[in-house]
């Protein structure tokens, strides 16, 4: 046998990849991150937190102390469920938000967007069906696809998910006979949507799940970046056996640690432990001992303060601006964390309109990255985090003034009846009705 | 629908889990590591680096200068693929080793490990058979098991992997019908082995290869740890569309910033940069700056010559020990590398004997760890590369008198006939022959 060239392929291992390669596709936020980096654009497209806003000198003086008392530890191999220290550390912030758990509980990552692929690993086959809300975080979705499983979106609003939306998605996949392995969800300032699970929802959903038998995977890098109000008892707080609770130091820290962490019921959580092993063999020693140190030294929680302070003051930038330059279409307004979720009028399409915003110097994400179906066109994401309020604000100015431009462009095609399909293999010799 | 309670499982999401979670399973050597980390325990088990050997200052000045000035861009997070700095340093590394690549080729991960898995990943569908050195590193084994692939081991002697092996190998399997889809190697001073592969042989290895359209994983921690003369030239130096080649920053600077990398063909490379964005979105900023800069300000070829220098002493102390403790044994003469290769004498099981071992206080790897059929029970594996040379010496007198009790015991079930078995589920009201 030789090297199979098949088709126009140049890849002269197009035949060999596992089936689960074909779910892999660089996502829409990926070719963004690209083109926002250039000074010159005003990104409200990516997640970045704004770490300058981190008293640099104090975890400079963390990693000083780490490796000077503790120097070989820290750079040797560790545990695969991470250092007890910073178990007991994270048993302490989650209870900021009503979970109680013990230290065995908790297995330490490389950032939660590892947890949430091994959980991945661990519950799904080929053809499993994932709920989520709609629209649901990217990140996750690749996951869930690179196992070869499906997304099912179930319809939410400025409270959540709907648990009625839930039932109903449940009956009909099942009447598909679908089987349904894990209910994954952002109760709070969810990205993209910007909305928070209410109490009473968080409550009824767990209900649905324990009666259904389908895990709860609860996702919660933002909790503790409330802005006017704290964000209802985690779901992890009221219900043990049914969740795996995934938590992060990307946005309350920071994300080059690449430190999160999974809670889990006892025996996902022993499974979980020998993935991860197999995975990555431990997390890294330092980063865990860095931050450690800095929770035991520094105002951790003050500092959260500022991050809470700072980004509340970006998203009130944001929905000035946006009530300012784009007063008839329709947003959430968070209570916390990145995002706003934006709704364009009728027929008009983020997808297409991206490559003309970013020549106008403003960069978002498109609503389609957010849905497994390709759906979300009448949708655009706007992150508040990264750019200052004075950005913001010209961020939305230019926004708007694309999409007012978007609009005269779809008012002058409506006015001259529907767009002619122009094929590609069509040589054009004069120009389209409505060009001319 | 409510939780499956099946069997007499306590888990109440057991029927719940993905068909590749059963073949998850604690290694021995998670055991081990347990046992072994009493103080009082010789270890010769594991195959933690002696980080001790660093200079910690220098280290630590890496970080300082990397906070002072790059702090938030050490903080935030980075490219999937990895920094274009560390990247160009990783070139100059394996440049050491012959290799000749595009900064683009490479893609930093959170330790080799985590490249073994995503090229796993890609590859490998369930029943899929990955070919590997017979013995072969558990780590990797874990992996292809954990997505439900299987290995054949390959005979290999004192130059590696027996090419006539490797042929024949091919076939059987080929006539059963099996896909073959990874040709897994660990050219270099081999785990568990210690051997290393011949340059005839990885010429004839890579032919083989090619002309039977296997892919080639080439790991190579241990590369640039030899002793008594270099290793040949990497086979990804001679063959670059075959092979897949894998390095870590773990041995030869220090496995606590959990950096490796993979080197791959082109297509394969850009679909390993998808999968490791989905799995971890990026890989740590702080750690793969404070490498680079370490690589740019310290003596790191004269801190490689220093490990060579430390492990060679460690590895001969073990070797005069084996030499005057346990003469009538036989073992592996490393050139380089962690570990030494012991074959114990006929009748003499390496698995049953660990727990009287640890009674006597000292610790190794059994061979049954280093075959996915749990064959190895006359061999084990010995790390030289943590206890200092005289430990090692306590250490093997120690084994060299847990050997000399099992042959004693050997002798005297063998003078009184074969063993014979009793079963578990009879009760035993007087002792077997020969413990009378």
């Amino acid at each position: 046998m030789t090297i199979s060239r098949e088709g126009t392929n140049l890849d002269p291992w197009f035949g060999h990849y596992a089936d689960r390669t074909s779910g892999l596709s660089a996502s829409e936020v990926r070719a963004l991150f690209a083109v926002a980096s250039r000074p010159e654009v005003v990104s409200l497209a990516g997640g970045m937190p704004f770490v300058s806003a981190l008293p640099l000198d104090t975890v400079s003086s963390s990693m000083e102390r780490v490796m000077r008392d503790r120097g070989p530890a820290a750079l040797q191999y560790g545990s695969g469920q991470g250092t007890p220290e910073l178990r007991e550390h994270i048993l302490e912030i989650m209870a900021l938000e009503g979970i109680r758990a013990g230290v065995d509980d908790v297995v330490v990552t490389t950032g939660s967007q590892q947890a949430l692929d091994l959980v991945a690993k661990l519950f799904l086959n080929p053809g499993d069906v994932v709920l989520a809300e709609s629209p649901s975080y990217v990140g996750a979705m690749g996951i869930f696809r690179s196992y070869q499983a499906e997304v099912a979106h179930v319809a939410m609003d400025a409270d959540g998910m709907i648990p009625q939306a839930l039932t109903e998605a449940i009956q009909s996949l099942r009447a598909q006979g679908k089987s349904l392995k894990l209910l994954y969800l952002i109760p709070n300032f969810h990205n993209p949507a910007g909305v928070t699970l209410s109490s009473e929802r968080r409550l009824a959903i767990i209900d649905i799940a324990r009666s259904e038998g389908i895990l709860i995977l609860e996702d919660n890098p933002y909790g503790l970046l409330w802005f006017d109000r704290p964000a209802p008892a985690a779901m992890r707080s009221v219900e043990q056996d049914g969740i795996v609770y995934l938590g992060s130091f990307s946005k309350t820290l920071a994300p080059g640690f690449r430190v999160g962490w999974a809670l889990a019921p006892h025996a996902i959580r022993e499974k979980l432990v020998l993935a991860a092993e197999a995975a990555i063999l431990s997390p890294s020693s330092l980063n865990q001992m860095i931050i450690s140190d800095y929770l035991d030294h520094a105002d951790w929680k003050g500092q959260i303060d500022v991050f809470r302070g700072l980004y509340r003051e970006r998203r009130d930038a944001m929905l000035e601006a946006l009530e300012q330059q784009l007063p008839d279409l329709t947003w959430t307004v968070p209570n916390g964390g990145f995002y706003v979720w934006l709704t364009l009028g009728e027929g008009l399409d983020s997808k297409a309109m991206l490559p003309r915003a970013v020549k106008e110097l403003v960069a978002y994400t498109p609503g389609t990255a957010f849905f497994a179906d390709g759906s979300g066109r009448g949708h655009l994401r706007l992150s508040f985090c990264y750019p200052t309020p004075a950005e913001i604000k010209e961020g939305v100015r230019r926004l708007a003034s694309v999409v007012r431009d978007e609009r005269e462009l779809l008012e002058t095609f409506h006015a001259t009846g529907p767009t002619r399909i122009i094929s590609l293999d069509q040589h054009v010799t004069s120009p389209p009705p409505g060009l001319a």
